[in-house]
């Protein structure tokens, strides 16, 4: 199943309507716009002639079927397209880590060669293509698609990417997952505040897992596993994420608390995705070489 | 020149009296003392045995001749060796991120075989030997060794590791350097409150840098550069890591700070090093390769 970019949301809502439904197990494609719903195509532009209530758009959502309160749901990413050959960033005012620096907006579009971005006209960085924006409906309140949080969001984590495999809760029936805001690469931080935005297509398989209590956001790929949070400060969200990492060993392990968070002290790693959202999101991996001696197997 | 480990601070200070003078490009072996001053040698001790006012002795300080304040200090650390067979690690109620779940305290001691820490009996983990202390004397109040600040200290980085070049601020005559605290193997963020604490030996080449404006703490090895910066709260300390790299790369290239943070948020990552000290400490980290790419040659 595809599902086109002309079916967006701007906020995880319970009261979206789904744009499909699919049964747990099915493969669909999602097409998707960059974060700034594709207004953006060269550096002539100005700040002021976008379309800011239309910025971070996820394409569905769609209705998983069996997907009930309770469950969770697991997004295997097959394979994501990148469906331009530039991307755009911004920075500016009051945006990103040294936003007080800066007097003025910027737009910069970067041009993509051979798996490779030109910044600057000569500096190549190899490409990272990741998704920044993916979650399920919250139970409560709608969430604007710019925030993270525990139903996923805008996360921005450069290891939900390829290959992974990405855990979220069922808060709704039919989770109503959607999915958007690709990166051709990003760094952790985001410092700027965007990452090489652009638009392009992610294939996934969705399933639904019953009796399930992994913690999440969980993202597993073939190197490590890494439990996800969001918070107001980076404090608050490197702590979450740690508390997550030691819930997740505790399900495999007959270890105690204490003995589990001495050995990820030891060799685990508490890590930054972004800095720049309404919300911090950190994340605490381990790699699949520690899992496996703690018998932890996903 | 080699300096025992009974020569230890427990505070950087200007009044320190050196226990060696060394003239710029000398060859220094510090012997060290693990964070508990060598204080536990097995499972049986309990904390009200422990002599916590001697906690993160630093070996020195030693008189840099030249050093002079405004001037930078260059530490080539040649090589990292362990003096025992064994590591000891602790956490507890209060300590570290989960602190606030633990009722009791714990103490670890854990082998260390055949270049692997073994914790549980049955968890194998490669050694990472890192310097957890590392500093020189502030212009102003002492610093206890326990707490990472712009002169360096308790930064608890991993990547202080030899092979390394560390980069320091000199703040009174003589810098007045010294090091401790190293670990075995150590995670990013420290979670538990310690990493694999162990006694050692530190062969380093100290030089004088005279007319440079290297943001420091700065950190190169062969794979990356890091700008190191620490602060009450993580959210600071990810602020102030990310703009002393703007601030090197500034130094290098002509190019614009908007377009340094893009580059940045593309290529760059904003790291943890540890989040259980006074103060939280944070790293700014772009490869060697993006380094040549930005004339950053260092």
């Amino acid at each position: 199943m595809r599902i086109k970019k002309n079916n967006v949301i701007f906020a995880m809502s319970k009261n979206n309507q789904p744009v499909a439904h699919v049964s747990s197990g099915s493969q669909v494609i999602f097409e998707t716009c960059d974060c700034f719903f594709d207004q953006i195509l060269d550096e002539t532009m100005t700040f002021n002639e976008l379309d800011w209530n239309h910025i971070n758009p996820a394409t569905g959502p769609i209705y998983v079927e069996d997907a009930l309160p309770g469950d969770i749901l697991k997004i295997e990413i097959k394979k994501i397209s990148l469906t331009r050959d530039f991307a755009i960033m911004v920075t500016g005012h009051q945006l990103g880590v040294i936003g007080d620096q800066l007097s003025d907006n910027h737009i910069y579009k970067v041009p993509i060669l051979d798996n490779q971005a030109i910044l600057q006209d000569h500096i190549h960085i190899d490409l990272n293509p990741m998704i920044g924006v993916i979650g399920v409906a919250p139970k409560g309140d709608d969430i604007s698609c710019g925030i993270p949080c525990q139903h996923g969001g805008n996360m921005d984590c450069k290891e939900i990417a390829q290959g992974a495999t990405l855990y979220l809760p069922v808060n709704v029936p039919g989770a109503l997952f959607a999915l958007g805001d690709l990166h051709a690469a990003m760094g952790d931080g985001e410092v700027c505040v965007s990452g090489l935005e652009i638009s392009g297509e992610v294939e996934v398989v969705i399933s639904v897992l019953k009796n399930s209590a992994l913690p999440t956001p969980l993202i597993v790929n073939p190197h490590m596993i890494s439990t996800v949070a969001s918070s107001p400060t980076l404090d608050e969200a490197a702590v979450d994420a740690t508390k997550q990492m030691v819930k997740l060993i505790k399900q495999y392990s007959n270890l105690s608390e204490a003995d589990i968070i001495t050995i990820l002290s030891a060799k685990g790693d508490l890590r930054i995705c972004q800095v720049v959202d309404p919300q911090k999101t950190c994340r605490f991996e381990i790699t699949q070489s520690l899992a496996k001696q703690l018998s932890v197997i996903l």
